[in-house]
């Protein structure tokens, strides 16, 4: 396989995990995201977004989308599963993940902060904006998992919250947020960060890491 | 079951879709968006967020999140289903409803137009970025289901990617986008209002409706 990502990108790390945790090896293809390497004509026409990543399979199927690709793994390659088994509790902790993955990390990612510099708002505000963005989700998502056991965001072992959660604490953390605002995360943190596959995934473990 | 939404949330509106598409009802609970009720303290308690939709099922257990209401529903009411089969074609599924509930959705929800208007953006170009976000994902999706049979996004049936175009093009409307450039996105639209489970969910249609 082969995964189109950027050491930083948020998004591609939460995919570097699953396959670590899956025990999946792929090649790793680097776009340089603030060179703007995600708009080339080669690479658009793989993802018509021209956002990372992208995963090309073993028989050469194009797939997009994070969380799409994550739930793509988890069905092809059940063990360990990255979802509870009982409904109710899939729904929780797609939620949480989503609360990130939709709510929190597009409005702070790089093709929005670009839009804001455009529209004149000076640094301090752009940085200010990725800052709040983080905080709301974050704060939202240590309420969702309050009364959940820990370590993890969801019990005993990583789920796709987790996933989520990691390369979100990253992004936060680089826009100035106190995290310790939110000790039940940095306690599923802890316990994540503890495990190979989401250490050998962090940005700064990556071959295009600057 | 009740789901608290309001008439003119597009999140709300791919739940509405959903739970007819599945033949539940659930009782309607408006929370005015535009009043702020979202923000108030009981409604918190069940969404921190402060988002819609919520929704309660006949356990009263809460669920957040569109799309994992969603999936649970698809996985809790198998039929008739709304992903496909083959695990491919459900990555491509959901990756097209995640490139407009990720990507597009929240960065022009009611929530970061406010902040961009806090920021002193004039009016115009509040609404010229919301069009802006618009176009993107519009464009992108156009371009994921080119290959894909009609009239649907996905084939012969609605699956959760109509769910997430019809509501957003409702959007896209409103900011002004010339959703003509979109022709393979409205022959889907087209297929899917002409279902009655479509068109009872229409915003117009709520009782909330302005």
């Amino acid at each position: 396989m082969k995964l189109h990502g950027y050491f930083r990108s948020s998004a591609s790390y939460r995919v570097r995990i699953a396959l670590n945790l899956k025990g999946l090896s792929a090649e790793h293809l680097a776009h340089h995201l603030r060179k703007g390497e995600q708009c080339l004509p080669s690479y658009l026409a793989i993802n018509p977004q021209g956002l990372v990543p992208t995963l090309e399979n073993d028989a050469g199927a194009i797939l997009t989308q994070s969380l799409a690709i994550i739930e793509w793994l988890d069905e092809t390659q059940p063990a360990p599963p990255l979802l509870p088994k009982d409904p109710l509790q899939r729904a929780k902790v797609r939620a949480f993940a989503m609360a990130l993955a939709c709510d929190t990390h597009p409005v702070q990612n790089l093709k929005v902060l670009a839009r804001l510099r455009q529209l004149g708002l000076p640094e301090e505000k752009v940085t200010e904006w990725a800052a709040w963005a983080n905080r709301e989700g974050l704060s939202a998502c240590q309420t969702l998992i309050l009364h959940e056991p820990g370590p993890f965001c969801f019990g005993a072992g990583p789920t796709i919250a987790d996933l989520c959660l990691v390369p979100q604490l990253a992004n936060a953390r680089r826009f100035g947020v106190d995290v310790t605002a939110f000790p039940r995360l940095l306690q599923a943190e802890t316990a994540a960060k503890n495990l190979k596959a989401f250490a050998d995934a962090a940005p700064e473990r990556q071959p295009d890491a600057e």
